[in-house]
Protein backbone atom coordinates (compact mmCIF):
# COMPACT_ATOMS: atom_id res chain seq x y z
CA UNK A 1 0.00 0.00 0.00
CA UNK A 2 0.86 3.60 -1.23
CA UNK A 3 -0.90 5.44 1.52
CA UNK A 4 -2.97 4.98 4.46
CA UNK A 5 -6.33 2.45 3.94
CA UNK A 6 -9.62 2.81 6.20
CA UNK A 7 -11.41 -0.03 6.91
CA UNK A 8 -15.73 0.58 8.15
CA UNK A 9 -18.61 -0.77 8.09
CA UNK A 10 -21.43 0.39 4.96
CA UNK A 11 -22.26 3.91 5.42
CA UNK A 12 -20.19 4.35 8.82
CA UNK A 13 -20.97 8.04 10.49
CA UNK A 14 -17.20 7.51 12.07
CA UNK A 15 -15.81 7.12 8.64
CA UNK A 16 -17.97 9.95 6.52
CA UNK A 17 -16.07 12.16 9.12
CA UNK A 18 -13.04 11.25 7.55
CA UNK A 19 -14.38 11.61 3.38
CA UNK A 20 -15.90 14.95 4.58
CA UNK A 21 -12.54 16.60 6.13
CA UNK A 22 -10.55 15.28 3.22
CA UNK A 23 -12.84 16.66 0.80
CA UNK A 24 -12.43 19.50 2.34
CA UNK A 25 -8.90 19.72 1.94
CA UNK A 26 -9.21 18.73 -1.64
CA UNK A 27 -7.47 15.74 -0.52
CA UNK A 28 -10.26 12.97 -1.10
CA UNK A 29 -7.67 10.76 -2.93
CA UNK A 30 -5.27 10.77 -0.21
CA UNK A 31 -6.80 7.65 1.35
CA UNK A 32 -8.74 4.63 0.51
CA UNK A 33 -11.72 3.41 1.77
CA UNK A 34 -12.21 -0.61 2.48
CA UNK A 35 -15.78 -1.63 3.20
CA UNK A 36 -16.24 -4.52 5.23
CA UNK A 37 -19.52 -6.63 5.05
CA UNK A 38 -20.36 -6.79 8.45
CA UNK A 39 -22.99 -9.58 7.62
CA UNK A 40 -20.19 -12.00 7.41
CA UNK A 41 -17.95 -12.53 10.54
CA UNK A 42 -14.85 -10.54 10.48
CA UNK A 43 -12.07 -11.82 8.06
CA UNK A 44 -9.26 -13.29 9.95
CA UNK A 45 -6.57 -11.02 8.24
CA UNK A 46 -8.46 -8.00 9.79
CA UNK A 47 -8.82 -9.64 13.48
CA UNK A 48 -4.86 -9.96 12.82
CA UNK A 49 -4.38 -6.48 12.05
CA UNK A 50 -6.09 -5.02 14.80
CA UNK A 51 -5.28 -7.50 17.66
CA UNK A 52 -8.60 -9.05 17.82
CA UNK A 53 -11.09 -6.20 18.18
CA UNK A 54 -13.85 -6.13 16.05
CA UNK A 55 -14.51 -2.52 16.48
CA UNK A 56 -14.32 -0.28 13.48
CA UNK A 57 -13.34 1.79 11.58
CA UNK A 58 -9.59 1.13 11.64
CA UNK A 59 -6.96 3.11 9.75
CA UNK A 60 -3.92 1.03 8.60
CA UNK A 61 -1.01 3.12 6.98
CA UNK A 62 1.66 2.66 4.60
CA UNK A 63 4.21 1.29 7.26
CA UNK A 64 1.60 -1.02 8.49
CA UNK A 65 0.95 0.57 12.01
CA UNK A 66 -3.10 1.08 12.91
CA UNK A 67 -5.19 3.09 14.90
CA UNK A 68 -9.04 2.49 15.81
CA UNK A 69 -11.79 5.34 17.38
CA UNK A 70 -13.60 7.61 15.30
CA UNK A 71 -11.63 11.16 16.42
CA UNK A 72 -8.19 9.47 16.89
CA UNK A 73 -8.04 9.01 13.37
CA UNK A 74 -9.99 12.30 12.64
CA UNK A 75 -6.47 13.63 13.98
CA UNK A 76 -4.23 12.32 12.46
CA UNK A 77 -5.63 12.75 9.25
CA UNK A 78 -5.73 16.29 10.35
CA UNK A 79 -1.77 16.23 11.73
CA UNK A 80 -0.83 14.36 9.02
CA UNK A 81 -2.52 16.64 6.33
CA UNK A 82 -2.65 19.58 7.69
CA UNK A 83 -5.23 22.22 8.26
CA UNK A 84 -8.32 22.66 6.04
CA UNK A 85 -9.35 25.73 4.65
CA UNK A 86 -10.81 27.72 7.34
CA UNK A 87 -9.50 25.62 9.63
CA UNK A 88 -8.99 27.02 13.73
CA UNK A 89 -5.73 27.50 14.65
CA UNK A 90 -6.13 29.95 17.83
CA UNK A 91 -5.65 27.31 20.67
CA UNK A 92 -8.60 28.97 23.01
CA UNK A 93 -10.62 28.54 19.39
CA UNK A 94 -9.18 24.51 19.20
CA UNK A 95 -10.30 24.15 22.70
CA UNK A 96 -13.68 25.45 22.64
CA UNK A 97 -14.07 23.35 19.30
CA UNK A 98 -12.90 20.24 21.19
CA UNK A 99 -15.24 20.81 24.40
CA UNK A 100 -17.81 21.07 21.75
CA UNK A 101 -17.12 17.50 20.49
CA UNK A 102 -16.77 16.38 23.59
CA UNK A 103 -20.55 15.33 23.62
CA UNK A 104 -20.60 13.35 20.38
CA UNK A 105 -20.59 10.57 21.87
CA UNK A 106 -23.04 10.94 24.23
CA UNK A 107 -25.33 12.19 21.84
CA UNK A 108 -25.00 9.56 19.21
CA UNK A 109 -25.96 7.16 21.53
CA UNK A 110 -29.16 8.76 23.00
CA UNK A 111 -29.77 8.27 18.82
CA UNK A 112 -28.98 5.05 18.76
CA UNK A 113 -30.66 3.71 21.63
CA UNK A 114 -33.82 5.95 20.89
CA UNK A 115 -33.99 4.05 16.92
CA UNK A 116 -32.81 0.50 18.59
CA UNK A 117 -35.61 1.20 21.21
CA UNK A 118 -39.42 -0.98 20.41
CA UNK A 119 -41.06 -0.12 23.88
CA UNK A 120 -43.58 2.08 23.10
CA UNK A 121 -43.63 2.85 26.97
CA UNK A 122 -40.20 3.70 26.47
CA UNK A 123 -40.26 6.31 23.90
CA UNK A 124 -41.31 9.36 25.47
CA UNK A 125 -37.85 9.58 28.09
CA UNK A 126 -36.04 8.04 24.50
CA UNK A 127 -37.03 11.58 22.96
CA UNK A 128 -36.24 13.26 25.83
CA UNK A 129 -32.63 12.24 26.44
CA UNK A 130 -32.02 13.25 23.20
CA UNK A 131 -33.23 16.74 23.30
CA UNK A 132 -30.85 17.13 26.13
CA UNK A 133 -28.06 17.17 23.98
CA UNK A 134 -29.58 19.40 21.23
CA UNK A 135 -30.43 21.47 24.37
CA UNK A 136 -26.51 21.82 25.05
CA UNK A 137 -25.53 22.04 21.54
CA UNK A 138 -27.73 25.21 20.94
CA UNK A 139 -26.63 26.97 24.38
CA UNK A 140 -23.32 25.89 23.74
CA UNK A 141 -23.84 28.04 19.75
CA UNK A 142 -25.74 30.92 21.33
CA UNK A 143 -22.63 31.07 23.81
CA UNK A 144 -20.16 30.87 21.05
CA UNK A 145 -21.73 32.28 18.20
CA UNK A 146 -24.98 33.40 18.35
CA UNK A 147 -25.95 34.94 14.70
CA UNK A 148 -23.64 32.81 12.96
CA UNK A 149 -24.14 29.09 10.98
CA UNK A 150 -21.71 27.34 11.99
CA UNK A 151 -19.71 26.97 15.34
CA UNK A 152 -16.90 29.42 13.34
CA UNK A 153 -17.02 31.50 10.72
CA UNK A 154 -16.45 28.52 8.54
CA UNK A 155 -17.57 24.93 8.03
CA UNK A 156 -14.95 22.98 10.27
CA UNK A 157 -14.06 20.34 12.66
CA UNK A 158 -16.54 20.83 15.21
CA UNK A 159 -19.12 20.79 12.25
CA UNK A 160 -17.88 17.93 10.80
CA UNK A 161 -17.85 15.71 13.65
CA UNK A 162 -21.85 16.10 13.80
CA UNK A 163 -22.92 16.10 10.59
CA UNK A 164 -22.68 12.34 10.25
CA UNK A 165 -24.98 12.02 13.31
CA UNK A 166 -27.23 14.72 11.85
CA UNK A 167 -27.35 12.57 8.65
CA UNK A 168 -28.15 9.04 10.49
CA UNK A 169 -30.86 10.44 12.97
CA UNK A 170 -32.64 10.26 9.55
CA UNK A 171 -33.71 7.05 10.63
CA UNK A 172 -35.58 8.59 13.93
CA UNK A 173 -37.12 10.92 10.91
CA UNK A 174 -38.51 7.74 9.59
CA UNK A 175 -39.57 5.51 11.95
CA UNK A 176 -39.91 7.67 14.78
CA UNK A 177 -41.37 10.91 13.04
CA UNK A 178 -39.08 12.84 15.43
CA UNK A 179 -37.76 16.40 14.59
CA UNK A 180 -36.77 19.20 16.99
CA UNK A 181 -39.45 21.17 18.54
CA UNK A 182 -39.99 24.64 16.56
CA UNK A 183 -39.29 26.82 19.78
CA UNK A 184 -37.06 29.32 20.41
CA UNK A 185 -34.59 27.04 22.71
CA UNK A 186 -33.93 25.06 19.81
CA UNK A 187 -33.80 27.53 16.92
CA UNK A 188 -29.68 27.99 17.07
CA UNK A 189 -29.08 24.25 16.71
CA UNK A 190 -31.91 23.26 14.08
CA UNK A 191 -30.03 26.35 11.87
CA UNK A 192 -27.12 24.73 12.36
CA UNK A 193 -28.41 21.26 11.73
CA UNK A 194 -29.72 22.02 8.25
CA UNK A 195 -26.25 23.65 7.33
CA UNK A 196 -24.70 20.73 7.98
CA UNK A 197 -27.18 18.14 6.27
CA UNK A 198 -26.62 20.68 2.92
CA UNK A 199 -23.00 21.16 3.08
CA UNK A 200 -21.87 20.31 -0.32
CA UNK A 201 -18.51 18.57 1.36
CA UNK A 202 -21.48 16.07 3.19
CA UNK A 203 -23.18 14.49 0.64
CA UNK A 204 -21.75 10.79 0.93
CA UNK A 205 -24.94 9.29 1.45
CA UNK A 206 -28.54 9.86 1.29
CA UNK A 207 -31.99 9.53 3.17
CA UNK A 208 -32.86 6.52 1.08
CA UNK A 209 -29.74 4.91 1.99
CA UNK A 210 -30.09 5.59 5.63
CA UNK A 211 -33.20 4.93 6.17
CA UNK A 212 -32.73 1.21 4.31
CA UNK A 213 -29.44 0.57 5.64
CA UNK A 214 -30.71 0.91 8.85
CA UNK A 215 -33.81 -0.72 9.46
CA UNK A 216 -32.27 -3.52 11.33
CA UNK A 217 -31.23 -1.33 13.71
CA UNK A 218 -34.96 0.56 13.86
CA UNK A 219 -36.09 -3.23 15.12
CA UNK A 220 -33.59 -3.61 17.41
CA UNK A 221 -30.56 -5.35 15.89
CA UNK A 222 -27.12 -3.50 15.92
CA UNK A 223 -23.97 -4.12 13.68
CA UNK A 224 -25.39 -6.17 11.23
CA UNK A 225 -27.06 -8.92 14.21
CA UNK A 226 -30.12 -10.58 12.56
CA UNK A 227 -33.65 -9.83 13.72
CA UNK A 228 -35.60 -12.31 14.64
CA UNK A 229 -36.96 -14.57 11.94
CA UNK A 230 -34.86 -13.35 9.54
CA UNK A 231 -32.00 -14.62 7.50
CA UNK A 232 -30.66 -11.63 6.00
CA UNK A 233 -29.34 -8.50 7.23
CA UNK A 234 -30.25 -4.84 6.03
CA UNK A 235 -26.77 -4.13 5.79
CA UNK A 236 -26.00 -6.94 3.09
CA UNK A 237 -24.65 -5.59 -0.36
CA UNK A 238 -26.82 -7.55 -2.60
CA UNK A 239 -29.20 -6.60 -3.60
CA UNK A 240 -28.26 -3.82 -3.07
CA UNK A 241 -29.93 -0.48 -1.34
CA UNK A 242 -31.16 1.42 -4.63
CA UNK A 243 -33.49 -1.20 -5.85
CA UNK A 244 -34.86 -2.20 -2.94
CA UNK A 245 -38.38 -0.88 -1.37
CA UNK A 246 -38.70 1.25 1.72
CA UNK A 247 -39.11 -0.84 4.22
CA UNK A 248 -42.32 -0.36 6.71
CA UNK A 249 -42.28 2.17 9.51
CA UNK A 250 -44.06 0.32 12.22
CA UNK A 251 -41.03 -1.27 13.95
CA UNK A 252 -42.93 -1.68 17.39
CA UNK A 253 -45.92 -3.70 15.95
CA UNK A 254 -43.60 -6.48 13.77
CA UNK A 255 -40.14 -7.08 11.95
CA UNK A 256 -40.39 -7.59 8.17
CA UNK A 257 -39.34 -10.75 6.32
CA UNK A 258 -36.55 -10.67 3.73
CA UNK A 259 -38.72 -10.79 1.01
CA UNK A 260 -40.47 -7.18 1.74
CA UNK A 261 -37.54 -5.50 2.32
CA UNK A 262 -35.86 -6.73 -0.75
CA UNK A 263 -33.38 -8.42 0.38
CA UNK A 264 -33.91 -11.71 -1.57
CA UNK A 265 -31.62 -11.61 -5.01
CA UNK A 266 -33.84 -11.92 -8.11
CA UNK A 267 -32.62 -15.69 -9.45
CA UNK B 1 -4.92 38.89 34.52
CA UNK B 2 -2.28 38.46 32.82
CA UNK B 3 -1.89 34.77 31.70
CA UNK B 4 -4.44 31.81 32.28
CA UNK B 5 -5.54 30.68 35.49
CA UNK B 6 -6.63 27.43 36.50
CA UNK B 7 -9.78 26.59 39.01
CA UNK B 8 -9.68 23.16 40.76
CA UNK B 9 -10.56 21.39 43.33
CA UNK B 10 -8.01 20.09 46.28
CA UNK B 11 -5.26 18.25 44.70
CA UNK B 12 -7.22 17.37 41.74
CA UNK B 13 -5.29 14.92 39.17
CA UNK B 14 -7.03 16.68 36.24
CA UNK B 15 -4.82 20.18 37.14
CA UNK B 16 -1.87 18.02 37.92
CA UNK B 17 -1.77 16.76 34.01
CA UNK B 18 -1.36 20.08 33.39
CA UNK B 19 0.99 20.80 36.11
CA UNK B 20 2.84 18.08 35.13
CA UNK B 21 3.06 19.28 31.63
CA UNK B 22 4.23 22.87 32.26
CA UNK B 23 7.14 21.70 34.37
CA UNK B 24 8.17 19.32 31.58
CA UNK B 25 8.19 22.68 29.32
CA UNK B 26 9.80 24.83 31.73
CA UNK B 27 6.77 26.89 32.01
CA UNK B 28 5.50 25.72 35.82
CA UNK B 29 5.10 29.62 36.01
CA UNK B 30 2.89 30.37 32.97
CA UNK B 31 -0.52 29.39 34.25
CA UNK B 32 -1.64 30.39 37.23
CA UNK B 33 -4.03 27.90 39.63
CA UNK B 34 -6.58 28.55 42.10
CA UNK B 35 -7.93 26.37 44.52
CA UNK B 36 -11.53 26.40 44.98
CA UNK B 37 -12.85 25.27 48.35
CA UNK B 38 -15.53 22.55 47.83
CA UNK B 39 -16.55 21.75 51.16
CA UNK B 40 -18.42 25.26 50.63
CA UNK B 41 -21.25 26.07 47.69
CA UNK B 42 -19.40 27.22 44.51
CA UNK B 43 -19.19 31.64 44.42
CA UNK B 44 -21.17 33.64 42.53
CA UNK B 45 -18.15 34.61 40.33
CA UNK B 46 -17.19 31.07 39.38
CA UNK B 47 -20.99 29.99 38.57
CA UNK B 48 -20.90 33.10 36.10
CA UNK B 49 -18.06 32.85 34.47
CA UNK B 50 -18.77 28.57 33.37
CA UNK B 51 -22.24 29.30 32.93
CA UNK B 52 -23.29 27.20 35.63
CA UNK B 53 -21.62 24.35 35.53
CA UNK B 54 -19.73 22.92 38.65
CA UNK B 55 -17.57 20.35 37.37
CA UNK B 56 -13.84 21.46 37.80
CA UNK B 57 -11.41 22.26 36.61
CA UNK B 58 -11.92 25.35 34.81
CA UNK B 59 -9.27 27.58 32.49
CA UNK B 60 -10.05 31.21 31.98
CA UNK B 61 -7.74 33.15 29.99
CA UNK B 62 -6.44 36.94 29.43
CA UNK B 63 -9.73 37.42 27.48
CA UNK B 64 -11.71 35.72 29.46
CA UNK B 65 -12.51 32.73 27.31
CA UNK B 66 -13.67 29.58 29.54
CA UNK B 67 -12.94 26.04 28.73
CA UNK B 68 -13.69 23.18 30.58
CA UNK B 69 -12.87 19.49 30.98
CA UNK B 70 -9.45 18.06 31.78
CA UNK B 71 -8.03 17.02 28.43
CA UNK B 72 -9.28 19.64 26.11
CA UNK B 73 -7.32 22.10 29.05
CA UNK B 74 -4.33 20.10 28.61
CA UNK B 75 -4.25 20.29 24.41
CA UNK B 76 -4.69 24.15 24.98
CA UNK B 77 -1.48 24.44 27.18
CA UNK B 78 0.26 22.02 24.60
CA UNK B 79 -0.59 23.86 21.52
CA UNK B 80 -0.42 27.36 23.32
CA UNK B 81 2.88 26.89 24.50
CA UNK B 82 4.26 24.79 22.24
CA UNK B 83 5.70 21.48 22.67
CA UNK B 84 7.67 19.74 25.76
CA UNK B 85 11.10 18.54 24.84
CA UNK B 86 10.83 14.65 23.65
CA UNK B 87 7.50 15.01 22.68
CA UNK B 88 5.83 13.39 19.55
CA UNK B 89 5.93 14.81 16.51
CA UNK B 90 4.80 11.61 13.92
CA UNK B 91 0.95 11.80 13.63
CA UNK B 92 0.87 8.43 13.76
CA UNK B 93 2.85 7.96 17.23
CA UNK B 94 -0.02 11.04 18.29
CA UNK B 95 -2.70 8.96 17.35
CA UNK B 96 -1.20 6.21 19.18
CA UNK B 97 -0.58 8.75 22.35
CA UNK B 98 -4.48 9.35 22.01
CA UNK B 99 -5.80 5.85 21.55
CA UNK B 100 -3.72 4.86 24.73
CA UNK B 101 -5.49 8.31 26.27
CA UNK B 102 -9.28 7.45 25.37
CA UNK B 103 -9.27 4.82 28.38
CA UNK B 104 -8.13 7.93 31.09
CA UNK B 105 -11.73 7.92 32.03
CA UNK B 106 -13.24 4.54 32.52
CA UNK B 107 -9.79 3.60 33.87
CA UNK B 108 -10.51 6.72 36.81
CA UNK B 109 -13.99 5.86 36.84
CA UNK B 110 -13.06 2.39 37.82
CA UNK B 111 -10.84 3.26 40.51
CA UNK B 112 -13.23 6.20 42.21
CA UNK B 113 -16.21 3.87 42.17
CA UNK B 114 -13.90 0.90 43.49
CA UNK B 115 -12.46 3.09 46.58
CA UNK B 116 -16.36 4.63 47.22
CA UNK B 117 -18.09 1.22 47.12
CA UNK B 118 -19.06 0.20 51.31
CA UNK B 119 -20.35 -2.94 50.11
CA UNK B 120 -18.43 -5.63 50.84
CA UNK B 121 -19.93 -8.38 48.44
CA UNK B 122 -19.24 -5.91 45.40
CA UNK B 123 -15.72 -5.22 46.33
CA UNK B 124 -14.45 -8.46 44.21
CA UNK B 125 -16.40 -6.67 40.98
CA UNK B 126 -14.79 -3.55 41.43
CA UNK B 127 -11.28 -4.66 41.81
CA UNK B 128 -11.64 -7.25 38.69
CA UNK B 129 -13.18 -4.12 36.68
CA UNK B 130 -10.50 -2.14 37.40
CA UNK B 131 -7.87 -4.64 36.81
CA UNK B 132 -9.63 -5.34 33.15
CA UNK B 133 -8.60 -1.44 32.34
CA UNK B 134 -5.00 -2.19 33.66
CA UNK B 135 -4.88 -5.64 31.65
CA UNK B 136 -5.83 -3.27 28.62
CA UNK B 137 -2.98 -0.92 29.15
CA UNK B 138 -0.82 -3.69 29.95
CA UNK B 139 -1.63 -5.17 26.37
CA UNK B 140 -1.04 -1.57 24.51
CA UNK B 141 2.60 -0.83 26.03
CA UNK B 142 3.39 -4.51 24.93
CA UNK B 143 2.50 -3.60 21.59
CA UNK B 144 3.79 -0.89 21.25
CA UNK B 145 6.89 -0.67 23.41
CA UNK B 146 7.72 -3.93 25.02
CA UNK B 147 11.10 -3.17 26.35
CA UNK B 148 11.02 0.18 27.52
CA UNK B 149 9.21 2.06 30.15
CA UNK B 150 6.95 4.56 28.63
CA UNK B 151 4.59 4.65 25.79
CA UNK B 152 7.41 5.90 23.81
CA UNK B 153 10.93 6.40 25.00
CA UNK B 154 10.36 9.85 26.53
CA UNK B 155 7.49 10.74 29.57
CA UNK B 156 4.88 12.04 27.19
CA UNK B 157 1.30 13.22 26.71
CA UNK B 158 -0.07 9.56 27.35
CA UNK B 159 2.83 9.11 30.66
CA UNK B 160 1.19 12.27 31.98
CA UNK B 161 -3.00 11.77 31.42
CA UNK B 162 -2.07 8.83 33.88
CA UNK B 163 0.51 9.91 36.47
CA UNK B 164 -2.15 11.20 38.49
CA UNK B 165 -5.00 8.91 38.94
CA UNK B 166 -2.32 6.18 39.39
CA UNK B 167 -1.06 8.91 42.52
CA UNK B 168 -5.09 9.09 43.19
CA UNK B 169 -5.26 5.28 43.36
CA UNK B 170 -3.11 5.10 46.82
CA UNK B 171 -6.15 5.94 48.14
CA UNK B 172 -6.65 1.56 46.91
CA UNK B 173 -3.64 0.93 48.58
CA UNK B 174 -4.54 2.49 52.12
CA UNK B 175 -8.21 1.65 52.08
CA UNK B 176 -8.46 -1.74 50.49
CA UNK B 177 -5.47 -3.19 50.33
CA UNK B 178 -4.81 -2.86 46.50
CA UNK B 179 -1.97 -3.46 44.37
CA UNK B 180 -1.67 -5.24 40.87
CA UNK B 181 -0.72 -8.43 40.51
CA UNK B 182 2.54 -10.14 40.32
CA UNK B 183 2.10 -11.94 37.41
CA UNK B 184 3.17 -11.88 33.84
CA UNK B 185 0.48 -9.97 32.39
CA UNK B 186 0.33 -6.76 34.69
CA UNK B 187 4.21 -6.55 34.43
CA UNK B 188 4.55 -4.37 31.95
CA UNK B 189 1.87 -1.79 33.57
CA UNK B 190 3.47 -2.33 36.66
CA UNK B 191 6.95 -1.00 35.03
CA UNK B 192 5.22 1.93 33.65
CA UNK B 193 3.46 2.81 37.04
CA UNK B 194 5.60 2.79 38.68
CA UNK B 195 7.91 4.98 37.08
CA UNK B 196 5.27 7.37 36.58
CA UNK B 197 4.76 7.71 40.32
CA UNK B 198 8.56 8.70 40.65
CA UNK B 199 8.71 10.99 37.79
CA UNK B 200 10.86 13.94 39.25
CA UNK B 201 8.53 16.54 37.35
CA UNK B 202 5.23 14.73 38.47
CA UNK B 203 6.08 15.43 42.81
CA UNK B 204 3.25 17.99 43.61
CA UNK B 205 1.20 15.38 45.66
CA UNK B 206 2.41 12.85 48.69
CA UNK B 207 0.62 9.51 49.47
CA UNK B 208 -0.02 11.03 52.53
CA UNK B 209 -1.64 13.39 51.51
CA UNK B 210 -4.18 11.75 49.19
CA UNK B 211 -4.92 9.46 51.70
CA UNK B 212 -5.94 12.08 54.36
CA UNK B 213 -7.87 14.00 51.91
CA UNK B 214 -9.65 11.44 50.20
CA UNK B 215 -11.29 10.06 53.15
CA UNK B 216 -14.64 11.11 52.38
CA UNK B 217 -14.06 9.47 49.29
CA UNK B 218 -13.33 5.91 51.17
CA UNK B 219 -16.78 6.07 52.82
CA UNK B 220 -18.52 7.07 49.83
CA UNK B 221 -19.03 10.87 50.08
CA UNK B 222 -17.64 12.36 46.44
CA UNK B 223 -16.96 16.14 45.34
CA UNK B 224 -16.84 17.67 49.39
CA UNK B 225 -20.25 15.81 50.05
CA UNK B 226 -20.51 15.52 53.77
CA UNK B 227 -20.21 11.68 55.04
CA UNK B 228 -22.84 10.98 57.32
CA UNK B 229 -22.51 11.97 61.03
CA UNK B 230 -19.99 14.60 60.18
CA UNK B 231 -19.96 18.40 59.97
CA UNK B 232 -16.46 18.62 58.14
CA UNK B 233 -15.56 17.47 54.83
CA UNK B 234 -11.82 15.78 55.02
CA UNK B 235 -10.92 18.61 52.24
CA UNK B 236 -11.39 21.63 54.25
CA UNK B 237 -8.57 24.04 54.21
CA UNK B 238 -8.11 24.05 57.86
CA UNK B 239 -6.50 22.69 59.67
CA UNK B 240 -4.40 21.60 56.83
CA UNK B 241 -3.74 17.82 55.98
CA UNK B 242 -0.29 17.70 57.23
CA UNK B 243 -1.39 18.63 61.15
CA UNK B 244 -3.93 15.51 61.09
CA UNK B 245 -3.41 11.85 62.02
CA UNK B 246 -3.22 9.34 59.30
CA UNK B 247 -7.33 8.36 59.11
CA UNK B 248 -8.59 4.72 60.11
CA UNK B 249 -8.94 2.06 57.20
CA UNK B 250 -12.36 0.19 58.05
CA UNK B 251 -13.99 1.89 55.60
CA UNK B 252 -16.85 -0.72 55.47
CA UNK B 253 -17.47 -0.76 59.44
CA UNK B 254 -17.89 2.74 60.33
CA UNK B 255 -17.45 6.63 59.25
CA UNK B 256 -14.57 8.25 61.62
CA UNK B 257 -16.02 11.52 63.13
CA UNK B 258 -14.57 14.74 62.49
CA UNK B 259 -12.54 14.55 65.61
CA UNK B 260 -10.74 11.39 65.22
CA UNK B 261 -10.07 12.71 61.61
CA UNK B 262 -8.39 16.14 62.84
CA UNK B 263 -10.64 17.89 61.10
CA UNK B 264 -11.75 20.31 64.37
CA UNK B 265 -9.67 23.30 64.52
CA UNK B 266 -7.82 24.21 68.08
CA UNK B 267 -9.37 27.18 69.47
Amino acid sequence: MSQPTIYHIPVCPFSQRIEILLRLKGLSEAVDFHVIDITKPRPDWLLEMTGGTTALPVLRDEAGRVLKESLVILRYVEERFGPAPGAQTDPMARGIERLMITREGPFGMAGYLYVMNRDRAKTGEKRAALLDHYRWLNDFLVRHNPDGTWLFDTYGLADIVYTPLFMRFWFLDYYEGFDLPQTPEFARVTRWRDACLEHPDAQQVSYEQIVKLYYDYAVGAGNGALPEGRERSSFVFEPDWPGRPMPPRDKYDRIASDAELGLIAAT
